[in-house]
């Protein structure tokens, strides 16, 4: 499916870095956990940090039932950014120094998950997709910590992406310039985990510990 | 200065993680150059990631004159975000996972920078606090370049500051149970730099290459 980009979607500036198909869209939101949710609370944009994870066509995220930015984007239009940061590109001119990143802006009005069997599943997938089987590993989740957390999702029914992912675009005629250009590739590491300081003796991490990473 | 919060920055959930003293408010900007601006545009929240700049008591961005997410934050209540994520934490139960973070959230109504001169030694201060002394190796800033970029300005007057550095925060009850928990600390990692293919020979990375880094 390749969707088409409507007025809050269609990229308006450096239109060849815009993608819309949906494997693109798909691949970046699971590659960053990591997004921003914007929503308008009294009036003035508001931006939050949170977790965002995909099952199908859905982006969901989560937080505690009395925070401030689930309730005011419950049944209100949101925009969600997640972002993967590739490199910094150094050019001849200040003006074509850039940066390789691929990002993700989905748009719509985010629903709440009301129904107690959805939002444990939910919450599993959340959790198995971070860190593969842990759910079952964990003392189970209390009826109290349900009620304390809300669930919001967002069809990815208008988004848009923009990739750069190349080396220093600069004027043709600066090429030749006696002047270093580049790029200075980055990513996420992970270090080795440490554990908790009152970890019960013999406890090692599990596979997923080890296996984490994304980007 | 110690900021008093305002409806706004009044950190409502896990209060305990708020601080709103400036030299945390500064390092964090300092060490996190990718930040999302949040505005309202026709009606409706966007997020757009780009890059910020702190000097003294203000951030700057900086765009495409014709870029939609300046024209529209021009003059308007803006909201800024700059998250450093530093771990994953890993908790005995699911709800008792979380992350290790420090975020600042700006509010305030964006001003554009007119001055010609101004515009100049923004650009100058951004480039070179990225890359030290870098702005007099490049090839100066055309007129028409000034021209076509158009940089934003926040004063850092409405702000709060959230930051979780510490272990699994899990139920007294929980600290004995058989399961694996702890943190995996993360941080972004830059590689070594690649020269543009059309480099000419014999040009190497200046010492603001191999010292980037930021976090």
């Amino acid at each position: 499916m390749t969707q088409s980009p409507t007025e809050r979607t269609r990229v308006k500036r450096l239109a060849k870095r815009a993608h819309y198909d949906e494997a693109t869209i798909h691949a970046i939101l699971d590659a960053q956990p990591f997004c921003t949710v914007g929503y308008i609370f009294n009036g003035t944009p508001f931006v939050t940090p949170t977790m965002q994870w995909r099952e199908g066509n859905h982006i969901y995220w989560h937080g505690s039932s009395a925070s401030r930015a689930l309730e005011a984007s419950e049944g209100a239009e949101v925009c969600v950014n997640v972002t993967l940061y590739d490199g910094m590109v150094m050019a001849r001119s200040a003006f074509n120094h850039s940066v390789n990143y691929r990002s993700v802006m989905a748009f719509g009005r985010a629903f709440k998950i009301t129904d107690d069997v959805e939002k444990e599943q939910k919450m599993k997938n959340f959790v198995d997709l971070l860190y593969p089987g842990r759910w079952d590993m964990l003392r189970p989740m209390t009826k109290q910590e349900f009620k304390a957390t809300m669930i919001l999702g967002l069809e990815l029914s208008e988004v848009s992406v923009k990739v750069r992912a190349a080396g220093p675009g600069d004027d043709e005629e600066d090429f030749a310039l006696p002047i270093w250009a580049g790029v200075i590739p980055m990513h996420v590491q992970m270090e080795a985990a440490t554990d908790c300081p009152r970890l019960p003796a013999g406890l090692v991490p599990p596979a997923h510990v080890k296996a984490f990473k994304f980007g």
